[in-house]
């Protein structure tokens, strides 16, 4: 999603391959042997891997159009530091919320919400993470906003009342950025693949 | 060891403070409050975390002297892959090998001599992994050097032998950067290490 994201933010049209997981193409093997893992960027006929690279890369060779990345070189660590954070560990312990029940459940939206109000406190009062436009950070959480309705179903964790403003910049990256809504899968996917997850794991019935 | 061969490498001084890791500084915590983790540099009285983050910043800050990162956007990229790959896989499997014995520890040498001929193919002919002059990711993998001797005498892997091109970049980096050869530890100190830690889990006497 990431990627998808920051292609249609810097207005460059591709060719898209889905890939079959279970099965997967010789040409995946050759452009990723390292990790054999998506998404993988091919230009110029060269690959580029990791989601968070790719961004980066895109952001600097298509950089005349909507920069992603801070100019100074403290809001770009600040901001690959956080990038880092969410992709670690923000969607890991959202994830646990939804895949666990009891204690367990109570534990990891106790993390979730200590996580959140980091993130809270980086958004602050802006519009967006750094500012005035949608950037490197707004990117990388964003995918966070198909989740909220089965944090909501399944975590017990309701984001627009504990975290107005989180919920409110997720509501205008999604209104303001064709690249947003164009790109994020429908909530109730997501919902339905947590629903059949915590089935086969033998959570609900 | 990172930051400090970075440091050293664009010729900035600093004062440097050793952190107890199991009775951590109210600095630390203040600096670092997502991860409580070392590194982080203070710089502009601002703190930067992480060793990746930390190089590249060293890198953009004092960018007039002894570039890092490439100049291209291709080339950094694959740079990022790579020294997260080294970050991530050698280090750990490396440490894997010599805290195991019999199949186990084969099936790690094996799984690091995998590693080891894609970082070789890597660095081909060249004298360090950019071509001419040292850069990241030769500074993210030298501090494999230090190493060397505890593979040897605990996992039962000769680099000299297996891997002489890598063998010998290592001992050019060592030899010809006094960033590298002040900045790395004691070979016997990482062999002592993986020694004491060995009897501590019962694999030795």
């Amino acid at each position: 999603m990431k990627v998808r994201i920051a292609l249609a933010e810097k207005g460059v049209s591709y060719m898209y391959k889905e890939e079959d997981l279970r099965n997967k193409s010789l040409l995946l093997l050759e452009m990723n042997p390292v990790h054999n893992k998506i998404p993988v960027v091919i230009h110029n006929g060269k690959p580029i891997c990791d989601s968070s690279i790719i961004v980066e890369y895109i952001d600097e060779v298509w950089k005349d159009k909507s920069p992603l990345l801070p100019s100074d070189a403290y809001g770009k660590a600040r901001a690959r530091f956080m990038s880092d954070f969410i992709d670690k560990k923000v969607f890991l312990i959202g994830r646990n919320m939804c895949m666990t029940k009891g204690e367990e459940q109570e534990a990891a939206r106790k993390e979730f919400i200590d996580c959140l109000k980091l993130i809270d406190g980086e958004l602050g009062d802006k519009c967006y993470f750094e500012g005035e436009s949608f950037g490197y950070l707004d990117l990388s959480l964003i995918p966070f906003y198909s989740r909220f309705h089965a944090y909501k179903m399944y975590g017990g964790f309701n984001i627009e009342h504990e975290f107005p403003k989180l919920f409110c910049w997720a509501k205008r990256c999604f209104e303001n950025n064709e690249s947003v809504s164009k790109s994020l899968p429908d909530p109730l996917k997501i919902h339905g693949f947590v629903q059949q997850m915590r089935k086969n794991v033998g959570l609900d019935e």
